[in-house]
């Protein structure tokens, strides 16, 4: 650290942030958590808090399920860094392992599960899902369509975000009984949102009902379950256009909530809209199948406030985790635990019938509901039921719902069937032949005729390949060792923030007591949970310096709509509701104004200057232009250009004075965190990646958080939710995600990194940050243009080298950052902000001799940039394009390339010991995007 | 299946076992351990178990110390199978990841930590380390000398070790106060034992006692303790000849006795006579530094009966484990630990003396002797302490020790301090002032002047450059990717089953219930344990056909020497002691001869036939000549040349007809699960090698486990061992490892196993291992000649290639073993049991596909070597005699070999796509032996 400090020409630490953070914002209290605790002793202090969490077997259903993750997924995969540390795939050449997973979710998930033909690779959670195609549908409606019907047989939470999706757009959405819709007027209905087997278990054959909603012209979304489809006629079979659902049964952890990875299935008719990454299949500058995001990959990157959804990160990691369940099990795995469930439903119906329950439904694959009024209310059984550590799912004062998963045991049945007979007769001795052994040989356990599945699926090779633990280990490390994680290298990319995320912090990620809870369990029964997260609002309320702090966002994009949401109410609330202008500066990331058109926001525009800050004349006369209706500010800070901005004070006040509200994209909060806060510089709403600054790790392009801090103002309009009806302020905004607090059971990993971090650590954190990238910034000054830095010549947490000028010699920032691969590195974001850049961002994590190691590979770099334009290597024929150098092109008996094969593998010497190959060559996107194919290919394309 | 099946022409498994498994000694009877449980199912039942264990602060020491694994090396090290599941480096080439590892271990523990010079890669215990120790002086004993001081201050078990090896010894073992040993008459002492510091704590002075032994010609061992070492003058420093002791402490949980790495340190002198394993560095073909096995690696295997220790199977994990805990903490941090320890013990001194409690010792590391005459005997103490959940160490009826260790935090010591107060009025309430924080602040931490270490340690920038989790992590993942394991391709090591280590019997490894169990822990507090192994016990019994079985030994070599030692006893028993002859087939396993020896037998060998079996006729010619000094007979069974003899009966027969024993080695139980047994065979005592048949993994080097199974009349004289008194049989030997039951906390993995397989799986793993054996035999007759097959033509389940017919045509065992790695293999077991050939042994877990590359490899090799005897490549200068091939080797510019580069790397096409890369070039065995350096080189060593 002297040495780097040295370099700067600054004494210490504090002198160095003295001349980066802005005096006016600088805050100089101790942040108010504790100090920090060892790593054993934290695991200690988590694992008994924790512990107050109680695991009652869960017949709760309603989209979550109990299930079995494999034990080699979970040791390879999930507890894997090489699994859990990459970065979204963008840089396909270092990433077809995950890539090749991702596309394994796609194929799993369509043609094949659902039964409709293509699939995106994961969206955040199923009533998202939801809520993502209904505003597909919007966008894609035709003239004269205004309605938008909504089964009242969803899941409550479907149905409670779509509502709160559709709210900003212009659709006439309607809750509707399946039999009640409506097709008779044609060309009035937009679409049709249903769900199959619908939220209290029964299946109907909806056959009729959607060719009469096509014939009708409207699009026809459905939800479903996965294992459902494998025995099931699926939802595509009936013609929906679109399917949406849930991967978690396929061995993910309930995790109170999440995280998992929701799908978005379709048909090739809407394929080009689908929402979120979509991989494909394209090929390799040698011609090879090479894997790739496809077509509207950060599609709101490019269209800005034309994009139609604001997803960035998604759910990888689970995606990943659901296909490695796929594959393990196989289609005959699959339909023999599909089976089983069903089996066991129909064992626990004929139990009932006959300790005197009836069940309402003729045909349903996993859910009973049974009437309970034989017992005089539902309560009765519902609380004989938690007697015996089960939870069941009241729907009313006369019934209740009950859900079998592959963990359900004939015990459990038993235990299930003495709870509804104590209920009834105060005993719960069950008459002979009322148990689950005796009953399944009476009983008819299989699917009807008339719903049962008769399509194969996954018939690919890759899902009938792997059903021994060793075949699955080693392809799971076959795919890992494609890629480049943070267990290898740095991963340098600017605005990411790709931190250690430290072994202690995902222990507890495996924890049954963390894993196994039910995101609707009683509250007595999360108290682990209750105590951690009200930490953790504490907590981050401090960091950011907020009033308060909403969990429910389960990525940045989802804080961002929230806190835009939250603004829009607050005015409304005010009487302002016409307040619906939206700033935000031409530098920030594409979720933002994607986040505001879907908030009900018109995007204004404000400019940049030459020193990267936001124009604050072009600022002063959009706002006085739009002072009436202005709702909000959105800016990053320190901003998108890594710079922090000396009048982000001003700015606030001027939005103020203005009767606007100051949304800030936490996305930078690495900078900040115990050196200024939000809150401090003025906001009045800010997110926080915890995938960023809080060490959750970013999963190959998910899982992530979002939250939310707010000022007092706002705080009364956070959302509440179905299931935690007291979590949000007193005039609440619907709720935007499935379970009330999201992706819970990642919250132990950011909550772990505060505690192991104390208040000394976090700034510390910060501190380091700041220097690393200055440090590098220094090192590379004078082989490359930094492109903005502050007044004080400093930049902040992550600094843009400027490629543009190399352009004219036919070099472009693509060249370097593929050229990086060939030094074992990953590149740092290319061309944002900026085009035509890349933006570093080293973070505290990494060291000196990492940072060094990054700096001499560019400077290498820069000289051979240099052999281009002095003319000594070809312009087109050079190293740089040719990038990245894949073993086999290396010893390629016809090697032609006017630089040796030592020069293209091992520029630097360490190289030769220490080599990471990318295991294809550059990707062609101009190909890929031609002929989008996303779907597993044959085997055989993987042979020459 | 049906494929293989077909390829035999065989209908079913069952029929292939009649062709294959002799008749007579077939058993039909099925297992009596349950049928097999699902692995989330055995999860939960033997957390249950497991949970039965109770937690208590230890504060016993004697060898065992709670320590912190820190979290980066539980899960990118212990949790991760690219560490725990290869093989013992012996393919140097694609091991340097472990290699490099273990040359850490040497240099941390030796010239650096021990102040020695040279150490070994892992011995199994301390207290065989002891009594390697003391073999290696009478071993190289001078005429005259013939007696070996012990010190009555060692720890127990090592002193119990001690005299049990002792015994086949011609050396006059005196057990004696160190003060009062006789060196006066020059030349009679073979050596002398001391403990530094000793069991009950005390740090004594040993410069002049060594200088005196070693002017009177003697060998000094000193058992020590490597934390102490960082803050105490080393042993090595007194002028010690060789410093023996364990590195549990360095991060490896207590787990019940083990498994932990325990060293062998020397100097320079000693260095050729150290027994185990020994890394050193060489170079490789291109004259780059690369480490491998050095020197008397094996020695066993050459030198047979002239062997001076069994040891086979190390500790090769823990080894590492230990090492990366110095390298992450450095020298500094683990100074701070030792220091932190010493203040914490100092502190507890300081209070126990204001509440009267006097310690004996002046000085100390960690550990105080406490007097407690002053309550009236030590159970009033233990009594006290027991009820705050802590264990004490009982020395006698008026003291008791306690030891500190980095776990113990000052609330411990209040704890202690309670206890003790207790004890002695009746009340626990501490007087003000007597609590470790006000202790701390009045008490001299520092290491009194006298002991302080001066001298420095782990002054190697790898001991300096890893204190960052992300670096720790990088390297770990750095040195593990260029290793070669189970979890990238099939390990065929004929005679050392390298089958699928799942993940769902590791899990439990790390669990606090199965680690954080002291050994000497009281029985209440283990009933976890208990159950586990009486479970193990009856199922091991079962399976090998026993009356019962001892879980002492801790490797096969050490379930050998037991087995004969309780051989030896029996005889003596039966007042024919000198019974001393000890038939062994030519083929045996070098441990075999090794253990005989060792245990005091004299080595009669006897020749096998052509078909691989022994040689019947030579057999009764040396029975019927040794007829009266017979002791035993030990085989293999399936033979050595993978043979399932069927006169395997008579055989023993013979045997027992002249009064001897039949040992059989268990190293080939994996044919024989649940289709014979060695009980059922006749045999009287077997050891299992629960690291090959029983799934324990092979830790690239160990650890392992070797219970013996034993027929009733030799039960009586199975080992008890001072801390577990009924563990053993009523005429007793001694006990041969430090911990009752060795290393009990890899025995859930065994245990984990035969519960997931049941009684069916267990036997079908037997019949799909011999299948496949079979089938891969049989793919590959044709191409080579295939060694030994019983009389129906088959093999059992390994098989030997016969490459000898190459041999005149330059081409060895060794260029085809080195070729398998550039087709991502390894390599079969080479020169063993026979010299010039491959023994393959696929395991059940690999599936048929696997087998299939492993003969496409051999088949595509053999086209190789026809190039070579048909002169269409060179003699010398071919793709065999150059592998394996590095990728720097492959792309150099100066490539000028006669074949091209694609063929070098890319002999089959799927490598294209899936290349794992040998990172050194084949291995200098001339240089490295001729130049042995054991410690790790300088980093510019690897520069060029
Ligand atoms: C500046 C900025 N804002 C917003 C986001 C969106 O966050 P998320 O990917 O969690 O939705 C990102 C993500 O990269 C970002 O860098
Ligand atoms: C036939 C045979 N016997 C004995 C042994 C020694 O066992 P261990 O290495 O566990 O000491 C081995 C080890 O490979 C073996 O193959
Ligand atoms: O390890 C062996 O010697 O087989």
């Amino acid at each position: 650290m002297k040495e780097m400090l040295k370099t700067l020409e600054v004494n210490s630490l504090d002198e160095l942030m003295e001349h980066i953070v802005p005096k006016s914002i600088r805050s100089y209290s101790e942040l108010k958590c504790p100090t920090n605790m060892g790593e054993s002793e934290a695991l200690e202090m988590f694992q008994e808090m924790m512990g107050k969490n109680e695991i009652y077997k869960s017949f709760i259903g309603s989209g979550y399920y109990d299930t079995i993750t494999p034990s080699v997924i979970l040791r390879n995969l999930l507890e894997n860094p090489a699994w859990y540390t990459p970065y979204t795939p963008y840089q396909a050449e270092i990433s077809q392992g995950r890539l090749e997973m991702l596309l394994n979710f796609q194929t799993m998930v369509v043609g094949d599960l659902t039964g409709t033909g293509f699939a995106n690779a994961s969206l955040l959670d199923e009533a998202t899902a939801a809520a993502e195609a209904m505003t597909m549908c919007i966008n894609t409606s035709k003239k004269g369509q205004t309605k938008f019907y909504v089964g009242t047989d969803l899941h409550p939470q479907t149905i409670e975000v779509v509502l709160s999706r559709a709210e900003h757009y212009d659709c006439d959405l309607e809750i509707c009984a399946p039999e009640n819709m409506d097709f008779s007027k044609a060309g009035d209905v937009i679409g049709v949102l249903l769900q199959y087997p619908n939220t209290t278990g029964a299946v109907f054959d909806y056959t009729e009902l959607i060719s009469a909603a096509k014939e009708a012209g409207s699009k026809v979304v459905v939800a479903s379950d996965l294992l459902a489809s494998t025995v099931l006629k699926p939802a595509g079979e009936f013609g929906s256009d679109v399917v949406v659902g849930s991967s978690q049964r396929f061995g993910v952890p309930m995790g109170f909530g999440g995280p998992h990875a929701a799908f978005f299935a379709c048909n090739q008719q809407f394929m080009r809209k689908m929402p979120g990454r979509v991989i494909g299949v394209s090929k390799d500058s040698r011609g090879r199948p090479a894997l790739r995001m496809t077509m509207q990959t950060r599609e709101q990157h490019i269209r800005r406030d034309k994009a139609t959804s604001n997803i960035c990160t998604a759910q990888a990691l689970l995606a990943n985790m659901a296909a490695a369940y796929g594959i393990y099990h196989g289609p005959d795995g699959l339909k023999n635990i599909g089976s089983k469930v069903h089996g066991m439903t129909k064992v626990t119906e004929a139990g009932l019938a006959k300790l005197g329950f009836g069940s309402k439904h003729a045909d349903y694959f996993d859910t009973l509901h049974i009437d309970t009024s034989a017992v005089n209310g539902s309560d009765a059984v519902v609380k004989a039921a938690l007697e015996r550590k089960m939870n069941l799912r009241k729907i009313d004062e006369n019934s209740v719902c009950v859900s079998m998963d592959e963990t359900t045991k004939p015990a459990d049945i038993n235990n299930l069937l003495s709870a509804f007979a104590m209920a009834k007769t105060g005993n719960d001795t069950l008459p002979t032949g009322v148990d689950a052994e005796s009953l399944s040989s009476s009983t008819d356990t299989t699917v009807s005729a008339k719903f049962a599945r008769s399509t194969e699926f996954m018939t690919h090779p890759v899902f009938n390949s792997h059903h021994s633990e060793t075949n699955m280990m080693r392809y799971l490390n076959k795919l890992s060792s494609k890629d480049l994680g943070l267990q290898t290298a740095m991963i340098p990319l600017g605005s990411c923030t790709m931190k250690l995320n430290a072994a202690s912090e995902m222990i507890p990620v495996s924890w049954p007591t963390v894993g196994k809870l039910h995101p609707f369990a009683p509250v007595e029964q999360v108290q682990g949970y209750m105590q951690m997260m009200q930490e953790m609002i504490d907590d981050l309320a401090d960091i950011t310096g907020f009033h308060t702090v909403s969990l429910q966002p389960n990525a940045g994009s989802q804080g961002e709509y929230l806190g835009l949401k939250v603004i829009a109410a607050y005015h409304k609330d005010n009487g302002e509701a016409h307040r619906n202008v939206c700033i935000i500066p031409v530098s920030a990331h594409g979720t933002n104004p994607a986040s505001a058109v879907m908030s009900g926001m018109r995007v204004v525009t404000v400019k940049c200057d030459d020193l990267g800050n936001v124009d604050f004349d072009d600022l002063t006369a959009k706002v006085e232009k739009h002072s009436d209706n202005l709702s909000a500010l959105m800016i990053t800070y320190p901003s998108t250009h890594g710079v922090f901005e000396s009048n982000v004070k001003e700015v606030c006040e001027l939005i103020h004075k203005h009767g606007g509200q100051v949304y800030m994209d936490g996305a930078n909060m690495n900078a900040q965190v115990g050196l200024c806060s939000p809150g401090g510089i003025g906001a009045d709403v800010c997110h926080l990646n915890l995938h960023k600054t809080f060490a959750i790790p970013h999963g190959g392009g998910g899982p992530g958080m979002g939250p939310i801090g707010v000022a007092k103002q706002l705080a009364p309009f956070l959302p509440n939710h179905i299931n935690a009806p007291n979590s949000g302020g007193d005039k609440p905004v619907r709720a935007i995600t499935a379970a009330p607090f999201s992706s819970g059971s990642i919250l132990p990993i950011s909550y772990m990194y505060i505690r192991m971090m104390g208040s000394d650590g976090l700034k510390l954190a910060s501190e380091v940050a700041i220097l690393n990238a200055n440090y590098m910034a220094e090192r590379l000054r004078g082989h490359f243009n930094i492109l903005y830095t502050g007044e004080s010549g400093f930049v902040a947490h992550e600094f843009i080298l400027d490629l543009r000028e190399f352009k004219k010699h036919g070099i472009t920032e693509e060249d370097v950052a593929k050229r990086l691969q060939d030094f074992n590195l990953h590149a740092p974001t290319m061309s944002w902000p900026v085009v035509g850049t890349l933006m570093v961002e080293p973070t505290e994590s990494e060291s000196m001799e990492e940072c060094d190691r990054l700096c001499d590979a560019l400077i290498k770099i820069r000289e051979e940039i240099q052999e281009i334009i002095d003319g000594k290597a070809d312009k087109d024929n050079n190293v740089l394009k040719h990038a990245p150098h894949t073993a086999d092109a290396c010893l390629a008996d016809d090697w032609d390339r006017p630089y040796s094969r030592e020069k293209a593998a091992y520029p630097l010497k360490y190289l030769v010991d220490n080599k990471f190959w990318p295991t294809v060559g550059r990707l062609d996107n101009v190909y890929g995007d031609r002929n989008p194919v996303c779907s597993c290919p044959p085997l055989e394309a993987y042979e020459d």
